[in-house]
C-alpha cells in the first residue's frame, strides 16, 4: 500500500540546543495538517537523523567525550558527586532540557539520590537521560542471547529496534557464547544507557558452577564491564544467606537468575554472600567509572502466591541498607522490584521501597497481575506496570509476549516496548506530569476533527494504526471521511456531534445558547437544513 | 506441528448437576499430568460438548424452556420479582452452582438490585449467568456489522469465537443491512445473554434521520427485539435536553452513538428526550419479557481531557434516578460507564455510580487510560478495566485493537476477549474472590515443576502459549526440559532452586535446617555431588 506524499507528514527528527552548541537534545516533531506540530521525547538515537549513515563497525559518535574530560577536571567521580558539590554538568543540562525542567532541579534530585543519570565515563556514545519519580516514567527493554538462541547481529538489531520504539535504556542479558563481544557491539552502537548483570558472565567463567564463583572472579568481571562502558549493573547483594530458607515454602522458590545463583553459592559454601560482604569494595569500583547500581531483587516473587512475602521484604530491607552504603561512596543507586503481584498488593511495594531506600528510584519488572496468561504477559504486566508507575516507580522493565516461554524476537521486542510505553505514559498522566496530556489532547483533537493522517502520525505506533484502518477502508478518500468502518457513515457519534456544533456555529450561536435561549424555530431550521447525519464519502477540507 | 496423543491432555467439557437433573452447569476441566485437575468457568456453550453437532439453522437447544414455563406459574415477571418474593428459580440455582455460592445469596443479591441475571423469557437457549460486584467479574464482547463491513455469517462466527474464549455476554451492535435477521441468527445460536442498543434499529427505520425518531418508532422496535429474545438493552435515557450544552466545550463532544443520536433529536425538537419522559412505559415493556436495562452513558468521555466532567456526572445522577424508577417495576438494571479515564480518576467513577445508583451493577467500556495508542486500545483499556473491576465494576465491555480504526475481525475479537479475561481475572484476584487464585496457583506449580504441557493447557490461550514456546524449542524432549530458550539450561532460576531443594530433601533435611543447623559439611557434600546446574536436554520423569 502506498500513500501519496502530499498526504503523509512523517515525523521529523530535530534537536533542541542548550546553553552551548554541543548540548543538543533530540526530539521527534510530528507536523499536523492543521499547521501545528507536536514535539515528543525521542530515544531513537542518530539512526533517525536525516542523512545519517549507519556504520555499526565504527559505532555511534562519542557525543559526551568532551564533557567527560571536563568532568574529570572537576574532581568528583559521579554525577551524584558533582551534584552534591553544586555543579551542573552538561549531562544534567541535557536531561533538564529533555524533561522540560530547570537544571537546578535535576542537580538537586541527583544530589538527594531521588534520581540517577546512568552514564559510564567509558560510554561517551549515550544520550543522557534521567530516572527518578519526579521525571517522566522510563522503560527498559531486555535483550541478549541465551545458549540456545540468537546471534550478535540479531541482538544489535533488537537494540536499535527497541530504542526506535521508545526504550529509554536496554539491558544486555546475554548468557550464551561471545558475551563480551556481543556487549561491545551493543555498547558502541547504543544511543541509550546499557545495563548488565555481571554475575552471568562471571558464572560462564567458572563453567556454570555457582559454587565455584568467588569475589575475585566477580570483581574482575565487573571491572571488565566497567572498562567497556556499561552504564548500570544489577547486583544481587541483598540475597543473604539467612534469607534463602525463607523461600523454602514458596510456590515458585527463587525466580531471579542472579538470585538463584547467589542462593546456590551461599548454600554450597554456607557463607554470607560475597556481594554483601564486599559491597563497599564494589562501590569504590563502580564510583570510579560512574556506573549506577541497580540493586537486584533476587528474591522477588515469581507467582501471585508468593507476592509481598517475608523473603521479598527481608531482602528489600537489606537493599535499603546497601543504598545507604552506596550513597557514602557517591554512587548512584536504583533499586529493583517485582515481579508477580496482584493489584491490591502493588502499592505496598512502592511505599516500602521508598521508605526503606531513602527514595532511591524504584525499577520494577512489570509486575504481572495474574499468572494465567503465558503468551500475553506483556498485557498481564502492563496493568501492574501502569499502576506501579503511578504509585511512584521511576523505571519499568518491560515484559514481552514470550515471557516464560522463550527468547523474544524482534516482533516481541516491539510488542513489549509498545505495551510499556503505554503503561509509562498512562502513569505520567495519572501523576499529572506537566505536559504529558498534550500528546493525548493532540491525538483526540485529530480524532474528533477526522484528521486521519494526523491521528496515525501521532499514534505511538503509526504503522499499525494506519494498517488497521486501511484493512477495511483502503481508499484515499477514506482518509478524510467523517467516519470509519467501525460504525459506518450513519452512526459516527463524532460526526453527529460535529453536525450539531456546525449548525450552531453557522447560525452565530453556541450549542448552549441554541438550547438555553429556547430557540425552537432554530431547531426547526436545523431539521430542515442540516439535520442529516448521512454524509457522502468524498474528500472534505482537512481543516474541518 | 503435531504432538503425540499421550502428552497432550486437552480440556474436557463437563457438567455439574444441581438439585434436579435439568440443572446442568457447564465447566471446563483441565486434567494435569500430575494426576490433578483444574475446573474452570466455561462460556463456550454446547459447541464444545463431545459429540455436539452444530446446526446453525436449527439453533441451540432451548434448555430454559421448562423453567420459563414454571416461572410463569409463580406469577412474577422478572428474576428480580421472583427474588423479592423469596423464590429461588432454576436460573438462580444454576448461577449459584456456577459461581460456587449458596442459591440464597444469589436470590438476595438479585432482590437488592446489586446483581442482574439477564434472561429474556424468549431466549430459552441462554445458559444463565449473573452480573454483580459480589460475583466473578464478567466481560462482554461487542459484535455486529456496520454499513460498510461484514456479513451475517461472519457475525455468528465471531459470536461463537468470542464465547469460545470467554465472553460472558455479547452485544449485537449491528447497524448495517439485515439488522433483524442478523440478530435472529445470533440469538438462536448464542449460549450467552445477548444485548442490543434498540435506537440503532429505530434510526434505520427513519432513514438515519434522528429528528424523525419518535417514541412510537422506538417502542415498536423495543417490542420487536423483546419478542425476539434480547436479554438486555442499552437505553440512553439519561441524555437529557439540558445536558447537551454541557458537552459544547468538550474536546471530543459526544462519542456514544446512541448519545449523539438522542442529543441530535433533543436539539432538533428542542424537547426533553422521549426516552426520559416515557421511561416508566419502557419499564413495563421490559418487565413483561424480563429484559434487563443497561442504562447507557450517552455522555461518557471520549478522551482523557473530558473524563469525569459535569456532562458525564450530570447524566450519572439521572441514571441513578432512573434506576430507582426501574426498581419500582421489578426491572433488572445495570448502569453503563466510561470510556476514556486516566488512572487517578477511575475510582471516583465507581464510587459515584454505586452511591447514586443504589449499588446497581456497573458495566464499563474499558476505560482507556491514554489516547495515544490507536491500534493497541485493548491494552490501554485493559489497564483501566482491571482497575475499575477491582474497584467494583461488575462487567467489563471489551475493546479490541481495532477500536477507533475499523470493525473488528475474528482475530481482533479474540485479542479483545483475551485482554479482558486477563483484566477480569486480575480484578477477581485483587478483590480476593474465593477460588480465583487456584487457577494462578495451578499454573505456577506447573511452571515451577517444568510440566510444560500442563502450563500450556492451563493457559488462558493454550494455542498461543504452546506455539510461542515451540518457535525456539520445537523438539518433543523440550516439553519436559528443565528450562526454556529464554534463559537456556545454565541460567534457569527455577531449575537452580529445584536443585537446591532436591539436595536438601535427599539428605533428609529442609533447606532451612541445612542452613540454620550450620551443616557446613553437608554443603561441601552438595558441592561435590549435586551442585551442578547444567542439565542435559533429556526426558525426565514428569512427576519431578
Amino acid at each position: 500500500m502506498t500513500i501519496s506524499d502530499d498526504v503523509v507528514l512523517p515525523a521529523r527528527k530535530k534537536y533542541l540546543t542548550g546553553s552551548r552548541p554541543d548540548i543538543r537534545v533530540p526530539v521527534r516533531e510530528i507536523p499536523l495538517t492543521s499547521g501545528d506540530a507536536v514535539v515528543l521525547y525521542d530515544t531513537s538515537g542518530p539512526y533517525t537523523d536525516p542523512g545519517h549513515l549507519t556504520d555499526l563497525a565504527a559505532g555511534l559518535p562519542p557525543l559526551r567525550a568532551g564533557w567527560i574530560e571536563e568532568a574529570r577536571r572537576l574532581g568528583h567521580r559521579t554525577q551524584r558527586g558533582h551534584a552534591r558539590h553544586g555543579a551542573i554538568t552538561p549531562e544534567m543540562e541535557f536531561v533538564a532540557l529533555r524533561e522540560g525542567v530547570p537544571p537546578e532541579f535535576v542537580r538537586d534530585e541527583l544530589a538527594a539520590g531521588r534520581a540517577v543519570l546512568p552514564a559510564n565515563v567509558n560510554h561517551p556514545e549515550t544520550e543522557p537521560m534521567i530516572i527518578g519519580r519526579n521525571f517522566l516514567v522510563k522503560i527498559n527493554a531486555n535483550l541478549g542471547n541465551s545458549a540456545v538462541s540468537s546471534s550478535i547481529e540479531e541482538e544489535v538489531d533488537k537494540m536499535r529496534w527497541a530504542t526506535r520504539w521508545g526504550a529509554d535504556t536496554i539491558m544486555d542479558l546475554s548468557t550464551g557464547r561471545r558475551i563480551s563481544e556481543t556487549r561491545e557491539w551493543i555498547l558502541r552502537n547504543s544511543p541509550v544507557p546499557v545495563g548488565t548483570v555481571p554475575i552471568y558472565q562471571a558464572l560462564e567463567k567458572v563453567d556454570g558452577r555457582p559454587e565455584n564463583l568467588s569475589w575475585e572472579v566477580y570483581r574482575d568481571t565487573v571491572i571488565e564491564q566497567c572498562e567497556q562502558g556499561v552504564d548500570y549493573m544489577t547486583v544481587h547483594a541483598g540475597v543473604r544467606l539467612a534469607y534463602v530458607p525463607l523461600t523454602a515454602r514458596r510456590k515458585t522458590g527463587i525466580v531471579s537468575r542472579g538470585g538463584s545463583i547467589m542462593a546456590a553459592w551461599c548454600l554450597a559454601h554456607h557463607e554470607e554472600s560475597f556481594l554483601y560482604t564486599r559491597f563497599a569494595e564494589l562501590c569504590e569500583i563502580l564510583a570510579a567509572y560512574d556506573v549506577t547500581f541497580s540493586l537486584g531483587d533476587g528474591l522477588r516473587p515469581g507467582s501471585i502466591a508468593d507476592a509481598n512475602d517475608e523473603a521479598q521484604f527481608a531482602e528489600l530491607r537489606t537493599l535499603g541498607e546497601l543504598t545507604a552504603v552506596a550513597a557514602e561512596h557517591d554512587c548512584q543507586v536504583m533499586v529493583e522490584g517485582p515481579g508477580h503481584v496482584p493489584m491490591h498488593k502493588i502499592e505496598e511495594n512502592v511505599r516500602l521501597q521508598q521508605e526503606l531506600c531513602a527514595e532511591a528510584p524504584f525499577y520494577t519488572l512489570g509486575p504481572l497481575t495474574t499468572d494465567i496468561a503465558p503468551g500475553y504477559d506483556h498485557i498481564t504486566s502492563a496493568i501492574g506496570a501502569a499502576m506501579i508507575g503511578w504509585y511512584g516507580t521511576a523505571m519499568l522493565c518491560y515484559v514481552t509476549p514470550k515471557e516464560h516461554l522463550g527468547l523474544p524476537d524482534r516482533d516481541d521486542v516491539k510488542a513489549g516496548v509498545i505495551a510499556y510505553k503505554i503503561a509509562a505514559h498512562a502513569a505520567d498522566l495519572a501523576k499529572g506530569h506537566p505536559g504529558a496530556q498534550a500528546w493525548d489532547d493532540a491525538l483526540s483533537d485529530a480524532r474528533f476533527e477526522f484528521r486521519w493522517e494526523d491521528q496515525f502520525n501521532l499514534a505511538l505506533d503509526p504503522d499499525t494504526a494506519r494498517s488497521f484502518h486501511d484493512e477495511t477502508l483502503p481508499a484515499a478518500p477514506a482518509k478524510t471521511a467523517h467516519f470509519c468502518s467501525m460504525c459506518g457513515p450513519h452512526f459516527c457519534a463524532m460526526k453527529i456531534t460535529q453536525d450539531v456544533r456546525r449548525y450552531a456555529d453557522s447560525h452565530g450561536l453556541s450549542a448552549a445558547e441554541a438550547l438555553t435561549a429556547g430557540l425552537k424555530e432554530k431547531s426547526e431550521e436545523f431539521t430542515r437544513e442540516g439535520g442529516r447525519i448521512y454524509l457522502p464519502v468524498e474528500p472534505v477540507d482537512s481543516a474541518n
